[in-house]
């Protein structure tokens, strides 16, 4: 057999870093209930001609093709079918195939994995978690929800054990009509380059806006609009000051104003107005949202999202507007437990483990874990006859808190003992219960190293 | 755009399904938590070689190709990566991978979905959600947990919205054993024979062992040992009756006896020793498991295993025996779902629509929902200034039970409306909460229609 080594761009974790992988997933899942979001779970597969019209298309798909083992025949034809890259292409399928079937607005969730056949590199996966919450309306979705999502990122995320998120939101209409109003034709290409502006700086942001034809004031222009940043709606006066004018760009100005305004009472410095957010996707039209972790900026943009209002109804004559976020859990997560900065205080859910004390007694041990679990306890029993200084070595080596003696004579007393103190002490296992903190694994977060 | 239709095989949910699909999958994993089992998940995708030489070989694996969007360049190269289509590959693999940072013996669950490229078929899926416990030691594991594995199995599978479970439990080294005692060269070739008999039936059975090459007395002494079923170690002489004898069929007769013995406090008839239970899979070596549901026979068998005592060294001079169970959890409830016999009684979390009274009233509703949120009640705010009628039929429409009115006027009482009694009372958003009961959606089932 051969050596066996990791996948580049695979993470796979021991587990105690899954147990915190598992732990955020499920407080994500808890707020986005306690909100009123449905859960669905889509298939991994989708249509090859769905993958390759939407969503970032420079991207590298995962095509599946059948391989019978028998002789290792592979079968000429694919199914059309690839791996998703994103949770918004199948909900917008999702959608459109049970329209009939579900209640508008529809709020849903869906935490799933998705796969994009990338160069992997630092940060960067080929398979990761992605946790999306979308609202689709019929015909009309009121502006109140692109603040409601804004407001559920920052909560969500704040239940986590990562530093402070900030969320920058920003309008399409700000940028499209400001470009409207600069007399630039190609808007996509400028959105495009915008995007990257952080990635380039201003110097080769003006360079490409110059090389993509546009007069040099319009460049400045453009620039001094992507540096606009403001903790409320003061960003209007920014960008009146820019001497721009327009409908589009007054829409959009009242649009981002009013979220703004909506999110006044989260504490200062949560979300900014950022008019260099652009998101590279071609599908939003309003708001777009990009958090980030300033105290970790090397992860990038963990969280992102916006305002659709033709990606679901497709090519259709019904109108299905829609606003979603996006959160990048492996993103968040996969370095700090890559490095050994988050872990779980220990790698079993196991909070007692019962003693074996012989065979003959292997039925008085499980009836103390059977009673034990009936309130809640994880709790094994030793799985073979030993002495007890190697039953205590592997609790010891699992960081299992409590080790359970039962009684060496029927009427004696069990006994249980923490390891952590020593202490051991008479207990009843019909009644026995440890403290809260210790029945399942903790959360440890520590700095780097 | 093309009409949007299903993809055979791969089932997706509406979310009042998907509910029932989420809390069976919380169930399993309180469950295997309870009993100490720590989580694992891996990588969807295993190496090709890997995909090829374990498990069902003759079943149709999915092979990854990488596709440039962009053009719709396919990239020559696979990376030579598949789907994974169980979980038991993966396990060894993680386990070798893995070795020097695990503590053995190594108690673990994995609920992942798996893939397979075969023809779909009523009760087949390509996508499912197989569940798996598996205890991995080293040099040595004692029998007893065979027989723990088969009461978590038992325990497990009662928690679950299905009908009872029976599980047969057999040892390879009794067939093997008389296999040998009756002279049989080709003994995996007969295992498969007998592993289908099921299907077969007794006449079509004989008739492939005949043509396999056994004499005609073999062939019935087979198919004899076949029909044995007892709910208890009764079977020992049953199989003496037929006259044979060997060490190694000795050894599984002690093997089987000592897990029925021990699984004999649970219900009558839930554990039946069934030694025509062969299971396909090459590396089973000693106790075999398969569960099925006699009330819903047309699900097969929905869960399985076995030992095996050299899957994981993989060649190494390592000794790592395990015994491992898989519950087919799409398997279990896909037909139910998809028949509508189970289902969530409502398709959203939310037990409170939040009534909003006024754009301007749009805080105080939302302190109502934060309110409920930290009391663990799912709540939303209705998203829109309409009349009261719409919000109602909003909360109506999706099965949410109460509907809560903020006052009109500073000092004024809040008010909450049961939308089933229709009765509406005084409530304090600090300290109302709904029955239990409600809280969450509940898990409805019913009869064929």
């Amino acid at each position: 057999m051969a050596k066996i080594t990791p996948i580049s761009g695979f993470p796979e974790w021991l587990p105690e870093q899954r147990i915190v992988e598992q732990r955020v997933l499920d407080e994500l899942r808890a707020r986005f209930e306690s909100f009123g979001f449905a859960p669905v779970e889509t298939r991994a597969v989708e249509p090859l001609e769905q993958l390759l019209a939407k969503g970032e298309t420079d991207k590298v798909r995962y095509v599946l093709r059948r391989l019978r083992a028998v002789g290792a025949v592979a079968e000429p034809d694919a199914d059309g079918l690839g791996l998703h890259f994103d949770l918004t292409v199948p909900l917008a399928r999702y959608v459109q195939q049970f329209r009939g079937q579900l209640a508008f607005p529809f709020k849903r969730y869906q935490i799933q994995k998705v796969w994009r056949g990338e160069r992997p590199q630092r940060g960067r996966y080929r398979e990761f978690y992605q946790a999306d919450l979308d609202v689709v309306a019929q015909d009309d979705l009121p502006l109140s929800v692109d603040a409601e999502m804004a407001r559920l990122l920052v909560d969500c995320v704040s239940a986590l054990p990562v530093d402070p998120l900030v969320l920058g939101v920003n309008n399409r209409k700000i940028l499209q009509g400001a470009y409207e109003a600069l007399g630039i034709g190609d808007v996509a290409g400028t959105l495009r380059i915008v995007d990257k502006l952080d990635k380039v700086g201003a110097r080769g942001g003006r360079v490409a806006l110059v090389a993509a034809g546009l007069p040099e004031p319009a460049a400045y222009t453009c620039l001094a609009l992507g540096r606009i940043r403001t903790p409320d709606a003061s960003f209007r006066d920014a960008v009146r000051g820019l001497g721009l004018s327009g409908s589009l760009l007054e829409t959009g100005l009242d649009e981002l104003a009013f979220v703004m305004d909506a999110l006044d009472d989260l504490p200062a410095g949560r979300v900014v107005a950022n008019l260099s957010i652009a998101r590279g996707l071609d599908y939003y039209t309003g708001t777009v949202y990009e958090g980030q972790i300033p105290t970790d900026a090397e992860l990038g943009t963990v969280c992102s999202g916006g305002r659709y209002d033709d990606l679901v109804g497709g090519g259709t004559n019904v109108r299905l507007p829609g606003v979603g976020v996006s959160i990048g859990v492996t993103r968040l997560l996969g370095q700090a437990l890559a490095e050994g900065r988050l872990a779980a205080s220990r790698p079993v859910p196991t909070c007692v483990l019962v003693a074996l004390r012989s065979a003959a007694t292997a039925r008085a041990a499980r009836d103390v874990a059977v009673a034990l679990r009936a309130r809640g306890v994880p709790a094994e029993v030793f799985h073979e006859e030993r002495p007890f200084g190697k039953q205590l070595k592997y609790a010891q080596k699992r960081g299992i808190p409590y080790v359970w003696f039962p009684p060496a004579d029927a009427g004696a007393a069990h006994e249980v003992k923490d390891l952590r103190s020593g202490e051991q002490v008479p207990a009843d296992p019909g009644a026995w219960t440890p403290p809260a903190a210790d029945r399942v694994p903790a959360i440890v977060r520590a700095g780097p190293a």
